[in-house]
């Protein structure tokens, strides 16, 4: 294990971070909101002392493994979280610690669950502070820091491979950092769309920044306690809602169309089968809650807000769809786990993998009927191998089984069942909102601190796709020394 | 595709449920329900007449492949079912022939789900019948028809294959007639030691006959609306319990006992994985419950029942466990899912399945940290070869996507999602009772026809595995000629 050079990006977050906070003491200055000003200086300088001691000597051997990467990550993120929350708490905005930590885990991560009750009251540079995070959670903050300092020397795909989403890592370009750099600009570019879009349409700036944030990183915390609904503008929902849904798709595809290579947009199977799941979707909910809203039309509206929400992982509401009928509930449900596409924001088990996994199940059935035959899946126009397809049966189980253990152990709090049951699936997909108690316009505040602490770990197990977490939970491989054998 | 071979054995089959229809005769003659007993008859005649059509030669080509035994489960099963039900329609105690066709699969798939709202209404012939498939269904018809008629000569295996649960088919002999005839004298034999155990302990004779069908088979069917809770009796509940729980295990490993090769049974880790999950539930549902029940002790009483009925996918009941906290809730439902032994008479997953599931599952996560190292699974001291883990992942997937559309489709009824849910969730794992409506003291009567059908489908699939009924949804495959590389 190479504790330095963990050490030594561990230092660099920090550092990120710490300039990260500038932006909301420049919302604070803007909007006159100087009590809450040091709240962000204290952590700062906290951020800069811990990041300068560890972080500034580049280590000699800056190698990185596999388990490296997954231990950098799994720290990264919970130190991120930790000292994100700080603000919260030192401004007293949120009284109890855990619950600062909830809503810091849940804005990283993109999920937008939150435990306020009373969004409006809360001041406006840390509700710039808890929406940005999404925009830096969505993309990953170790892409950024690879994007933009150099320690890219050693073998970074590693931690590439640990933070971005999907079941393989795209590369665009041969240097890791080219990579990053791609991705971050196309990121900023649709970001900055959004916002002058919502603008242009009449939505204040900082609503504009707070749900472009909300819809770029597939986050979805509002600073209106009845989210998008607040505003009941079809302009803003159309908006919001197709950013949402182009936020889902696989960024590698953004940079094909720039490259004009149309052809592997326009056959990716991934982006196919992610346009129809939603297109069904959109069109069965909607037949299901016509009734609800008086005509189809009206119906639509709402049904396609609510999924490209749900699929997406964004977790925004037009609607309080836990009063729809059952059909449409389950419906989304089903979508909170699908999830969107692989190398995008969301999060969920990923279009991707679904594909995978039904290929490789209709592959297995033809060979029960024809043992002889030889046959092998294609994905996207190659051939997968056999790694892959194992590799997403592994995720499927790890999947179920910290789903499973979730709930068994959430539901100690004696909460009902549903609630129970969508807490865990909406947190584990990065979602935000869930069913009952935790329904649109319900809120996590009501668990037990252990509960939410559960919660937090279902976040960033989710969002960092299972294994950097499970490496955090196993000390045994933080002691170990490197053997040749396991050196890639 | 051998449709002879198909004919043949359906025949046979038709003509052992004929005979089957002679006990419940019996019974309505000793109880002087004479208007029931041309209900009897007039199936009974029909079996006879198609049966003795397609039954009677034994083609030339007696030979059965992978394709043919998955058809000829499916389409036995559903005979059975069709022809089971007609008692009850002609009886006039159902009007409506789908929820006798409800009744009859819930019978013959041992499952226990009932559409009947007050039981001890019902003439006691139709009780006997409707408790006596689960006996028969328990160990399998086909497996019966292979032990006592002379059709074995082709490779009979796949159809045992195909009907008895679990990742794989232990051979207790080279010949499958005598390991069919094994499996049955120690069904027979545990059957009726627990209904001599009933009888001494004060057990209406009738009574003790319907629950220990219901307990062999881990059926569930009961003669009371309350189940075995209306007798209030701790040594009714004791050896119900206890037996629900035997008949949980692998047969093959009473064999081994009686063999005296107790060192493969006790160390099987099936067996103790089984045990294992079987306390940890018990006492953690225990400790949840002893505020209603006032005492520890008298919690565990209730604890174990209701373990060893839902572990066992059994469903018999001596408390309305819907009533119980969320927790205790949350853990019977996963108990559900998880099923007791492969190559016992429950449904579920089974925990043979979990265990190559969890190993497969630690062993790539080794892989991912050491890529280097060479490792294998070992299951029961035996190396599990790549098939089989490829096959119970296959299966897992296969369970989930069913489960999933069946949760939608059934969602579509407009019942509360947790109905909704635990009503696929029982019916598929062939338990019996579920939650809220379908509650242990609740039944499926509400659901529409297409809902019944549904799940009919549902306790189907989860009996025979799924691949059978999978088969049977492929017309493609029916009409498949042979070719010589699919002969093996």
């Amino acid at each position: 294990m190479n504790y330095k050079m963990i050490g030594y990006v561990l230092g660099r977050i920090l550092l990120v971070e710490a300039a990260l906070m500038l932006f909301p003491i420049i919302i604070a200055i803007i909007y006159g909101e100087t009590k809450i000003i040091s709240a962000f200086v204290l952590p700062i300088i906290l951020l800069l002392i811990i990041g300068l001691a560890i972080g500034i000597k580049s280590p000699n051997d800056n190698s990185i493994y596999a388990r490296e990467g997954l231990l950098i990550v799994a720290l990264s993120w919970v130190a991120m979280s930790l000292f994100g929350a700080v603000p919260f708490f030192i401004s007293g905005a949120i009284p109890n610690f855990v619950d600062c930590l909830f809503e810091t885990v849940s804005g990283f991560t993109t999920t937008g669950s939150t435990i306020l009750t009373d969004v409006e009251s809360m001041p406006y540079s840390l509700l710039f502070w808890r929406s940005f995070t999404h925009w830096v959670g969505g993309m990953g903050v170790l892409v950024f820091v690879m994007a933009v300092l150099p320690i890219s020397k050693g073998r970074t795909m590693h931690i590439m491979r640990a933070e971005v989403p999907g079941p393989s890592v795209g590369k665009l370009s041969s240097k890791i950092r080219t990579t990053a750099k791609i991705l971050y600009s196309i990121y900023l570019i649709m970001t900055l769309s959004e916002i002058i879009l919502l603008v242009c349409g009449g939505m204040p700036l900082f609503d504009s920044l707070i749900h472009s944030f909300g819809s770029a990183g597939t986050g979805g915390f509002s600073n209106k306690s009845l989210s998008v609904g607040a505003y009941n503008n079809a302009y803003f929902e159309i908006v919001i809602g197709v950013f949402m849904f182009l936020f889902g798709i696989n960024f590698n595809l953004y940079y094909f169309l720039l490259l004009k290579r149309f052809r592997e947009v326009f056959r990716s199977e991934e982006l196919l089968t992610y346009f129809g799941i939603a297109i069904v979707a959109v069109l069965c909910i909607a037949a299901n809650i016509t009734e609800l809203y008086g005509s189809f039309v009206e119906a639509l509206r709402y049904s396609f807000f609510q999924v490209s929400s749900v699929m997406t992982t964004t977790g925004f509401a037009t609607a309080d769809f836990n009063l729809w009928p059952t059909f449409s509930k389950v419906i989304l449900v089903i979508l909170m786990f699908f999830g969107a596409c692989a190398g995008s924001t969301a999060g969920g088990i990923k279009t991707a993998r679904l594909v995978i996994l039904f290929k490789s199940c209709i592959k297995d059935l033809r060979r029960m009927i024809h043992p002889n035959a030889v046959s092998s899946i294609r994905f996207e126009g190659k051939t997968a191998d056999e790694k892959t397809v194992r590799g997403t049966h592994l995720y499927l189980v790890m999947y179920l089984i910290i789903f499973i253990v979730s709930v068994a152990l959430l539901s100690l709090e004696g909460k009902d069942m549903i609630t129970t049951f969508t807490a865990v699936a909406t947190c584990l997909n990065n979602v935000g909102p869930g069913l009952e108690i935790v329904g649109p316009m319900g809120s996590f505040a009501s668990f037990s601190s252990a509960g939410k602490l559960l919660l937090s770990f279902n976040m960033l197990a989710g969002r960092l796709e299972i294994y950097p977490m499970l490496a955090l939970c196993a000390p045994a491989l933080w002691f170990k020394k490197r053997k040749n054998d396991d050196s890639e």
